[in-house]
């Protein structure tokens, strides 16, 4: 039977457990309040219809859990002059959480307007779940939280994001028994092997069996203790329980649990810190076991509601056709006993309210948690010493990520001292070419090493686990409390955390109107072995559809980035890494490709985010035939070798070149701060001109951008048309209609009055074409042709500049 | 510590455990054969440049012990006769799954161009990955496969999924190291909470602990036996290690281990099914520790390979240029003794071949895994049955969902004999209004059952686990087996398995082009809870973006409804169940809501997919002034109201309202076979006329879909602005100006000459909203001039045809 302990006896006084105690009726009460009432916050009249909100909204039954939680921490917080946050894995119980900020006098530090007074109470309730008010879960309005918890499942994660190189910080975590049957929470569980009990702090994780979701039961309440811990000692911790429902035996459980756990974190870390520690440390946990709506309405209309699901959201409502329920609301309110938990003018009484740590160690007011730390850039190195040189344009080959890799390495370096930046990434690092990060740190990894394995170390900054969902997780947790980290990943799997994407974007959207939440660093993605270039793995590897995703969110928060090279990457990459409140969106390819911009074209070019490269173009001077745009490295590639071939084939016809980076220019500037002006966009896609457009994505995020422009009529998009397989990385573009031949062609068709030439030019094209097929199917690779194409230069006097 | 066992005895013969080790060579070396040879594949000339591959593509490392569990597996489906299907979490392991297809002879029967012979061993070879051949993954293309593992995690939700109400199946599954670390594997192993073993089949999951990811140890490999038993213990599996490098030693533990997990499941399900059984089984599962890339080269160029990362995919290149490796291979290849596997003419010797079960029996043939059992339809009760009666349009109020429920229940009844229809939700059944499904079936749950439970069951026929990821997978897994499923679901939670609909979208396709394989039963997913009514939960569950990201697919495959209300729901729902091989995308509210249409209008209406709403509308024989576009239940009950608002303050106004339903009638007929031909489609909005769009989801949306038609510059649409908190529904619309008051003053903004009735009725709108904006926020509901709302009919003798 794995280990489990249970102990019974605190050196707490009765004196103290009493206050514990009152302070949690408190926040029950204040949370019963928020959920239920207008008015009449003291009940100081009888209750009645006309104090009770019309609209009854809010998760009661995981609140008193988590009000629970919340004291006993706080005991031990002032105790034991604990650096401690506190994440609410079940979100829903955001009145509990608002409940204890205002206990704790940070809620009216920081919204004036509701001050501990009955006037303040009465606003309190009020606003919860009330137009005009604040949200119903603990949200970024919640002083004190860092994490939603609207969609479930990421609240360890974030946990061990937040402690990363937060050596003082402790972030205890409430994950609930739903939250814990989703993938990601079942995961997460393992972050424990790649905390280093040295650099980083520590993470409390708090098991809440309340036993239901909405409405079934939760399965870690029904496997029995013994599986339970089982599973917990195989996830590598060891569990603590605390259960029962009489308050008076509970809270004595908890008090010396608390200690019990707290007393073996700091034991680990001493011992690790001081170097005499071997191994991976069994970091303590509790499982905390109580009814779901503890000290509720035990039955409402003859119907179990305490300790069932019923108590899920609010336990009874009907109030206006049901009197009884008036009276049933303010009996259990009142069971709470206000009047000796506050004064007459509603205030917390000063014994009770002696018991919350000071300034900064109160959990809603730690900087850690509430982005007030004073904000931290990077040492970033000088892009330049990175740069590929180039001689002109298209002569030579690089690995875009590879050059990127170097640059990082010293992003590393550089933040040696200060740790506070990671990179992350689901085993992708070496495969998406980055591994010389590995020459200025190692992968985190405190699980069993052997004598031949490659960079692993507890204190790596560099974090590999085969699951995106923690990957991205760690990586929130990591910038919620203000460092900053790169998410590596394969283009196709990024999908998998699109919802995480989501509440990140919500997360940042509602950050930017909170005058006290200082702006965070960037959440970066970089998106590498992408659609194109995923020829040997197949059609599951193939979907550059994220970007199209990303582009629902609001505009003030997305930007996505297709840098053609790598020095364009370089660029762009140190452009995002110096950014706030924002997601970015890199997607560069990893394979050898060919090299277009010098740096300073590059950084002239990605500054403006889109232009004409007039080195590619024929059109000085004059109004072009044709705009052949292209987005993204290999959709480059394959426009400049469309306009190589249409040059050799119908040298009159004049060509213009333009290239977008920063995708959020095509878009109106009413819709994107970085859109360009209408007359801009004009100028360089003309009004009346065809513009053969090769995207790197969907063809129709293109037309979606642009579908307002002057010239969208004749836009003419060649993307990604959901096919693939494994085969040639030539033969990926040309089942997507996305090759020069097909471009090239394309431009044929759209140009008009390009006579018999040209009919004997598209000729020659589809030959190529046909031939290609029967090529491969022979040899399995592409045509020297495609693979030994090399750009030649319109015109030889000129470098490119 | 828990009870592992690791057995050393079996009663097989050795001359028995010769012939399982043959054929495991002869996997082994096909599966070398197909990653690097074009030719010479029994190696009967000595090996040269000539035959091998260009481009080396494939994965290796998983792949031998994939192979050695097929053969032990084969062995015990011979001596048992046992109907079993294989499952690869580790997909990339292709050839592997490949190779065994082809000794087992399904292979030649599928693709009789892929012989039994010395040419056809060259063509099994030459085709693996090679441009016009096969992917190099397990996939639709490959015999026996149901799933296919490029995109890992799905594996054992899979399999749960296949013998869920198929009692007499087995599925093994093959659960790689690496997959173990995603989330959703590591959800759901949880999955035998839900198994019943009367009336399911059962699985049998193999842990494969190779070690190695693509370039790092695997967390479970490194975490001690101890520690990982405890952990699948604690999943509620009797864990059986079988671990060792020698081959001899481990094929004969792996065969002990076989008989034994079998004479388990065997004696478990006799018991269960003959009543003798209380409780949830332990069911039994391999933990199989073997080194990754088992019997490749140990060393290649001085660096460890065999057991160690190095062996993940190719294990060495550059034949080129190391004429070396041109002789490793050729050691390495002959180290299998092909010439005591297969005679001169490349056939597998017979003793050898005896081995593999005879017909569908074998693993590659199973009919289960191939869709290849007759497609058995559900019997669908009337829906007329269940039908609203509406005497006018609007008069009355339902909830959608709970009308269908119903139908769904009734969907249960008919299908209870046959067992071939679930409903998957993650906690949301009772949430989404569908409980009536509960007068059919109960939810499916083998945990500890308490006296007050509701409705739970082993048997139950609703799956219900807080993990979308694995009601997607067991779902998938049900469907990809030929029974019926519809998966409901929070609108703004289904994000979360994006890449899981994703993939199996991707099969979707990819079957269709495959003749061997039966069309599959489509999946249907409800949405509901849907953005314009999750005011009480707030932002985090505000996102109506699915439907969006659907539209990304092949338009073969994605069906996306919008039906206004329950009728329309009822023929919608219905349509889904009758379909194959697609992804079917229903939106509906759970509120109460007006309703429209009756049954006959609906199914009318809901075939054609889209029209004029003429009961609703005034341009009778006449052109209209605006059309008046809707699609979903809150955009179609906004717009009606606009309607009503704009006839009483600008009666001359004509106005024609057309909703739609199928979303797929806006594209053009050129890009999904729903399109509406352009000339309809001009008729229903005009040529010229401004076109208001009320629509649920992100207006671009609209606009993707309708770029092309002819009078698309005159659509101006209003949809999800990804503004949201917890507030009133009807401040839901107002601030994302979809609400009655913004689309009628958008009305009289884009109609032209409309003079100064219009201006003022301007006026009055917009005071409208300014007191809507007070009364909320001092009442905390909406104004009764919205609560109360009622259409009041245009005409009042036209009663609604």
């Amino acid at each position: 039977m794995p280990n489990a302990t249970m102990p019974i006896e605190t050196s707490l006084s009765s004196r103290e457990l009493e206050l514990v105690d009152a302070w949690w009726r408190a926040a029950n009460y204040l949370s019963v309040g928020q959920i239920y009432l207008l008015d009449n916050p003291l009940l100081k009249e009888p209750l009645e219809l006309k104090h009770i909100k019309p609209r009854l909204l809010g998760h009661w039954g995981t609140t008193p859990g988590l009000n629970f939680v919340y004291v006993h921490l706080n005991r031990a917080i002032k105790a034991r002059s604990l650096d401690m946050i506190y994440i609410a894995g079940p979100g829903h119980g955001g009145p509990g959480v608002v409940a204890n900020a205002w206990l704790e006098g940070t809620y009216s530090e920081i919204y004036p307007h509701v001050p501990q007074t009955e006037a303040g109470m009465q606003r309190l309730f009020k606003q919860f779940s009330f137009p005009g008010g604040i949200p119903s879960h603990a949200a970024p309005e919640t002083p004190g939280s860092m994490h939603e918890g609207g969609e479930l499942g990421y609240s360890l994660s974030h946990a061990y994001g937040a402690v990363f190189d937060n050596p003082k910080l402790i972030a205890s975590c409430v994950v609930g028994d739903g939250e814990a049957e989703t993938g990601p929470l079942a995961t997460s569980w393992h972050s424990n092997k790649f905390l280093d009990p040295v650099t980083d702090g520590a993470v409390l994780p708090i098991l809440h069996l309340n036993g239901y979701k909405i409405a079934n039961p939760t399965i870690l309440a029904r496997i029995g203790s013994d599986e339970l811990c089982s599973l917990i000692t195989g996830y590598g911790y060891e569990p603590h329980i605390v259960e029962g429902d009489d308050p008076k035996i509970v809270h004595r459980l908890m008090a010396s649990t608390v200690d019990t756990v707290l007393d073996k974190i700091q034991y680990i870390q001493t011992e690790a810190r001081a170097g005499r520690m071997q191994g991976r440390p069994r970091w303590p946990m509790i499982i905390l076991k109580t009814p779901k709506g503890w000290t509720g309405p035990k039955e409402v209309d003859g119907l179990r509601t305490e300790g069932y699901w019923r108590s899920h959201q609010v336990p009874f409502a009907e109030m206006a056709a049901k009197p009884a329920h008036v009276k049933l609301l303010e009996h259990w309110m009142k069971s709470y006993r206000p009047e000796e938990l506050f004064d007459d003018r509603g205030a917390l009484r000063p014994e009770i309210a002696a018991l919350a740590p000071s300034g900064d160690l109160r959990m809603s007011a730690n900087p850690h948690a509430n982005g007030t730390l004073p904000m931290r850039e990077l040492d970033l190195p000088d892009i330049k010493s990175y740069a590929i040189e180039i001689k002109r344009p298209g002569k030579q080959d690089a690995e875009s990520t590879t050059v990127l890799a170097a640059y990082l390495r010293d992003v590393l370096r550089g933040s040696a001292a200060s740790r506070n930046f990671r990179l992350f990434g689901p085993d992708e690092i070496a495969s998406n070419r980055l591994s010389r990060i590995f020459e200025a740190t190692d992968r985190a990894w405190d699980a069993e090493r052997l004598s031949y394995d490659d960079h692993l170390a507890p204190e790596g900054r560099a974090m590999e686990i085969l699951s995106e969902h923690t990957c991205q997780g760690w990586l929130e947790g990591y910038l919620l409390t203000g460092r900053h980290g790169v998410f590596t990943c394969y283009e196709a799997f990024i999908h998998i955390v699109d919802s995480m994407f989501n509440q990140h974007a919500k997360w940042l959207k509602t950050i930017r109107e909170i005058p006290w939440r200082r702006p965070i660093p960037s959440l970066n993605y970089l998106l590498t072995s992408h659609v194109w270039r995923q020829d040997h793995n197949g059609f599951s590897h193939q979907d550059p559809g994220f970007i199209d995703y990303v582009c629902n969110k609001k505009a003030e928060i997305v930007r996505v980035y297709l840098p053609p090279d790598a020095n364009s990457l370089l660029f762009v990459m140190d452009h995002c890494l110096r950014s706030w409140n924002r997601v970015n969106v890199v997607v560069a390819g990893k394979q050898p490709a060919p090299q277009w911009l010098s740096m300073d074209q590059a950084i002239k070019h990605c500054s403006s985010g889109i232009g004409i490269w007039e080195w590619a173009s024929n059109d000085r001077g004059i109004e072009p035939d044709v705009v052949m745009a292209c987005a993204g490295d290999v959709p480059t590639l394959e426009t400049l070798a469309a306009v190589d071939l249409l040059r050799r084939h119908l040298p009159d016809l004049k060509i213009r070149v333009v290239n977008v980076v920063d995708l959020m220019t095509l878009q109106p500037q009413t819709d994107h701060p970085h859109g360009l002006p209408d007359r801009d966009f004009d100028a360089l896609f003309t009004t009346n001109k065809p513009v053969i457009f090769a995207h790197h994505s969907y063809p129709s995020l293109i037309h979606r951008l642009t579908y307002r422009r002057t010239n969208h009529d004749n836009f003419h998009v060649h993307g990604y048309r959901e096919e693939g397989t494994t085969t040639t990385p030539f033969d990926m573009v040309v089942r997507n209609r996305l090759d020069r031949y097909h471009l090239a062609a394309d431009v044929i068709d759209r140009v008009p009055k390009l006579g018999y030439v040209a009919a004997y030019a598209k000729q020659a094209i589809r030959d190529r074409l046909t031939e290609h097929e029967a090529y491969i199917r022979q040899h399995g690779e592409d045509m020297p042709e495609v693979r030994e194409w090399r750009w030649t230069p319109v015109d030889p006097n000129l470098s490119g500049d």
